[in-house]
């Protein structure tokens, strides 16, 4: 356990070190603290989460000041290949029995300290005691830099997307009556992997009324014939971008009636949203497309959660496509599409594309088509 | 992505809660904020990480009020079955474009408020700013519960020390010259899932030079016949309590001509540390036992970490048994005993099992024999 790291070029490193610093100094912030996790991990390739030692950058939004790296020694010893002497980062060590909070702090400048979102508790206050009492959130800052992806962004989106509509393209291979969501995630699971995933992150398969429950993940209930069966997986490449792909499955003709006639209508919503996509259309806007074509459908209260997250390093990030986000999209941008329609008790369906948006209008990241798949 | 739950019974989580008031009271804090993590699912059942949205159980000292659930609506949802209501515990769920900090403390007395260690600084910062300005800590509290297993959690940590010896009594299976770390490692991944665990939370396989840095994970090296290999696996039970175990092996005979003499050591110490356990005894004497002996044969420049952590619903966890770690074992703790000696650039060793503190003295929840095994 502890911290891993992909390589970034030391270019790269530079330009997203010194925007950071330009726009933590213009939010007013003296200081930023970034601890492990996928902010971490955009700044300098060092991937994993935080645990009880503290590992953080600490950057100064002063260009003069050297950024600091606090790492234990151990954990250290397995990233001497990312180049932090290269950025000027000045590197400091500590051992069990030392203060990683007054190393941390020892040379930087007082003010306001900007704290990564992710940072537990657990380092946080102890930082707030070793003197750093004037805490905000880093957040706002790192998302205007994380929100627009450069091309090597995009490029290991497009090859996320495309692993996941693989597995998505073998989904008839293992979703049959007889066997539970379970049974069927697992294999799910193991393909999601083979098909060039670091990890399986989170497999739902929500058939029959449980399809009916957004936030569903597995159960032992074994699937139906008739059965509609809501597939939404996806996880991280190597590099860390994710995937994140919903389809929907019928086990032979749907048993409930009103199946055929609700998924035109979601699919519909479905294109909506993505057609809507291009630079200066606000989030709200691409939300409240697909919106209008379910409330046409008289599916309006069937449609229970926003239509989109972010996604990047982090499967959930900004922009959030939701009501009320006046956010104008940016080319570089990338997000999820996916209305839902959810019949409580009996049947739920969801059609989910992570796509780009493009100087001129939107790239979809998932190309699989978006029919009901008749097993 | 979000919570879902293993089923606790009323009564232990109704004690656990009232433990947690008791502990809080006599340590000056009047709300203790708890949020998705081990320390939730300790009083709860309820199993997850925080995530943007807020969830997290509220616990005023005050057995008169009563505590509050603040969650998402689509995540309580999957959390009917929780009994909170027979525990007293007030429910409140939220919704997009709500505020959940004012929610959550809503009605909850001013004051001191203890905040889980793992709690994100998104979380904290805006309790914060909704009035819970006087934080610190809820480790401190929450350890001194989580620290002593009762025997429903002593049974899952046997049960899961059971699974993991049974993948390390299959590692000939797949460890061989010719494949690479990463190979095998995806062979003893499979393995612990189908032995019983949830998930393979980490895989180790250090061979040779690797096997000298203690916090290396895997690698493309290729085992060569002679190589000595550190194998350190574990992963949850779906219980969430966790294995931990490290096997050392060798391909053939040992390449390096010291290996048999500090091997020997090694064991020697490992089992120094497991006899000094029982009742009384402090951790860092545990630390000291072992590490005596690996000092007597030279090797004491060669140990360089402390010698085990607690283990339970977290892989570490309260008591480390580290040096200057002056608190008194008790029946009921469980940690891990870990002594290494590590050869830089040449190779490495590690013999790690999980014991638990019995009213006279120690039981073995890894029961593998602690020789070198050849393959």
């Amino acid at each position: 356990m502890g911290v891993t790291s992909t390589v970034l070029d030391v270019t790269t490193m530079r330009s997203r070190l010194d925007r950071l610093r330009r726009h933590a100094a213009d939010a007013g912030v003296t200081t930023t603290v970034v601890s492990p996790g996928s902010d971490l991990r955009y700044l300098t390739g060092v991937a994993g989460s935080s645990f009880e030692r503290l590992t953080a950058l600490v950057v100064p939004s002063d260009p003069a000041v050297a950024p600091v790296f606090v790492s234990p020694a151990l954990e250290y010893a397995g990233l001497g290949h990312v180049p932090l002497g290269d950025l000027g980062v000045e590197v400091r060590t500590w051992v069990d029995g030392e203060d990683p909070y007054a190393l941390a702090l020892g040379g930087v400048p007082g003010g306001r300290v900007a704290v990564s979102d992710m940072t537990p508790a657990l380092h946080l206050l102890q930082l707030r005691d070793a003197g750093a009492v004037d805490q905000q959130l880093a957040g706002p800052v790192l998302r205007e830099l994380r929100m627009r992806k450069d091309e090597a962004e995009l490029a290991e989106l497009r090859a996320a997307g495309a692993a996941i509509d693989r597995v998505h393209a073998r989904v008839g291979e293992w979703l049959r009556a007889g066997r539970t969501e379970a049974e069927v995630a697992a294999d799910i699971a193991a393909a999601i992997v083979e098909e060039g995933h670091a990890a399986a992150e989170f497999v739902i398969v929500g058939s029959g009324p449980n399809g009916a429950s957004p936030h569903h993940s597995v159960s032992d209930r074994v699937i139906e014939q008739g059965d509609v069966v809501v597939v939404d997986i996806g996880g991280p490449l190597p590099s860390g971008y994710n995937s994140d792909s919903t389809r929907t499955y019928a086990v032979g003709a749907p048993r409930e009636p009103d199946v055929a006639t609700a998924y035109a209508a979601l699919q519909a919503a479905q294109r909506a949203s993505v057609a809507s996509v291009r630079p200066g259309v606000t989030c709200q806007d691409v939300d409240r497309a697909g919106r209008d074509v379910l409330a046409a459908a008289g599916l309006a209260e069937h449609f229970i959660h926003r239509t989109g997250h972010g996604i990047g390093l982090d499967v959930h990030e900004e922009p959030y496509i939701v009501a009320g986000n006046e956010l104008p999209l940016e080319a570089g941008m990338t997000f999820s599409i996916e209305p839902g329609v959810y019949l409580s008790g009996r049947w739920g369906a969801r059609i989910e594309d992570i796509v780009a948006v493009t100087v001129h209008g939107v790239e979809r990241l998932n190309t699989r088509p978006t029919d009901l798949a008749v097993l």
